[in-house]
């Protein structure tokens, strides 16, 4: 017997909204499982999303239907899809790149654009709200067994390349893909490229330039004070003890940063005059 | 064999205090679900949260258990209610007004006044949260079969009347309803009063008076720009493209909205000089 | 049969860090459940994180697994724990205090310090997310049955204290200990310390004092008014009607607040000249 699927919700819509979504999926949901991401992502940020949920979503069983609904395209030309991974987990939101970070880490088997004259029942799709009209029939489709070729025509998932880290010599380039929500700004940078966690890093955040500590975790800097830490993404992030590192420097989704490990002074002290 | 119950929870009363009325309902809930509406609608705003579990409420399962906690007056005078609906939904909570608009759209055919006295358990109600102590013990009794008349004496639901549209001639009265997560004020004219989706409507806001172009998808604004759009509610919505419209045009709950068709212009240019 | 496990969540994570722990519990749940007591406390305050915890959690069924992850030393000196409490419920999270209140209310039978070296499936350990690597697979083995003992090794969990209210003569000191959602201050008070809900009561509260009406319900209250109602935690709370107490009178969590009845008079209108 199969286990009952576990359908995830990723959206920037609010919790009222999101409950319109569940009244769709229980209609075929069985004993299947709904688990709120967040409802609360900053509104219209494709790329935020993109990045949480490719970083959050492989870790749900297999066979899980992913719904991402971040979709100021709403009513509009941008299809609405679902894709089979490979691994037997589902995609379905709108083809706008939310999804396609995931697509890419979990490899996607076959897309489709879906088409709700095609389902079952009968329903009115609002222009303004898609995630209850089209995405969560859909979703409630996929996860109650049904094939994701019945849903519509065969579709070709449209790419969203989220930046990449980059190395120049010393010099690592990144961008803060996510704020979190301690205000922590967490890049792009894979932890492993500052893998020492005693040295001091030049840092070039927007426009200013700081040394920050690099450090194992919060309670390795003093209160108030900011470093970078290895985030539970693997990527570094800026983050303040006790504090929102991304208030406190002014960074936001998008912003570069730019890192070098500071010049280690000989350590004559240690070795006494 | 009967499918498992679901209960809503629509409040004003933030995550911590629900979780306690979820304490008392999983004491007989078995395998049924509870769904989240909204915990963080607006305090004490009776008529707001009435409006979203009428429009909500329908698209839940026959049988559905709805309980609304929005009680100003808690431990006060208005009585603590329970409804069975004629399709079989029941409705929890507080006779403010706050259950009236789902009651009257999915029909009423018998209300309780809930009556702790008569619950199997004996509980202590508090006079500041009977949303633990009175409607969480009822709501879980009805999901778990009890038959409403258990709950108490015969009661007559108190009727609330929403604001209704107003049409003369050739202009439009109405009343914002809700203002959504995205910063939309939802109004009470249906879409279809409207039905154009390429005219522009002069519309009184308050002291304001604009104009409006009435759209079918936030896309067909220029970003920033403010519209008319079918919300999904099935009223006209004044959006704003990646933008606050109620904020921007200081737009609230109980607002009044006269909107009139602009005089449309002879297509003059269409047909060439 | 035993009845499916319940796990609730207690944190300042926030939802997407949460659901990353949602997707760990689902490794092993089965057909438990898993409640949200909140993700949205205030960061890093570990007191009113085991005040709520202490207070909402004897509410679930014996066997509940709570997991709290309010933990600004993650990755750090103090420990990862487990303990069984003398009930049957589980409490899993940092040994920083936050599970102290709860566990001297449930009474604890045997307390574990988790070892990630003897969990079934290896898995890395974050320095910045025990909450998704350490406490989510714990309490997913102990809801899925596995034996505490096989978490690691005995341990003693490190006490809290939280404030005590005192009385001296006519006067009564205590602290608040939550804000709560609607901005009412929760104090230590017992309710049954001021019985009469027909009193004046003069408060000290920070540095400002006045007079507050204690009354049972806010709508005993005149609109906006301050007064001392019982909340339901069984402690006295500072509530405004329609209003934050808290932010009104500059109110936080640690506030001292002094109450004495204020002398009643003589009743002399009552029985006449």
């Amino acid at each position: 017997m199969r286990a009952p699927r576990v359908v995830t919700l990723t959206t920037d819509i609010g919790s009222a909204y999101a409950a319109q979504m569940k009244a769709v999926l229980l209609e075929r949901l069985g004993p299947g499982r709904i688990v709120d991401i967040a409802h609360d992502l900053p509104a219209h940020r494709i790329e935020e999303a993109a990045f949480l949920l490719a970083r959050i979503g492989p870790a749900f069983p297999r066979g899980t239907v992913h719904v991402a609904v971040v979709d100021p395209g709403v009513g509009g030309a941008r299809a609405p899809i679902a894709a089979r991974c490979r691994e037997g987990s589902f995609l379905v939101g709108p083809d706008n790149g939310v999804l396609a970070p995931l697509a890419t880490r979990l490899g996607v088997a076959e897309t489709r654009r879906i088409d709700p004259g095609r389902f079952p029942r009968r329903r009115s799709v609002s222009a303004t709200f898609e995630g209850r009209d089209v995405f969560a029939p859909a979703a409630a489709l996929l996860a109650s067994g049904r094939a994701l070729r019945s849903l519509g025509a065969l579709w070709r998932l449209s790419p969203l390349a989220l930046p990449e880290p980059e190395r120049s010599g010393a010099r690592v380039r990144g961008t803060v893909l996510h704020v979190d929500h301690f205000g922590n700004a967490i890049t792009n940078i894979p932890s492993s490229w500052f893998p020492d966690e005693a040295v001091v890093v030049v840092a070039r955040l927007g426009r200013g330039t700081r040394r920050l500590a690099r450090r194992r975790t919060y309670s390795d800097l003093s209160r108030g004070a900011v470093g970078l830490l290895g985030s539970s993404f693997g990527t570094l992030e800026v983050a303040q003890r006790e504090g929102r590192a991304a208030e406190t420097l002014s960074l936001r989704v998008g912003s570069r940063v730019v890192l070098a490990e500071a010049r280690r002074r000989r350590r004559s002290r240690v070795n006494g005059k």
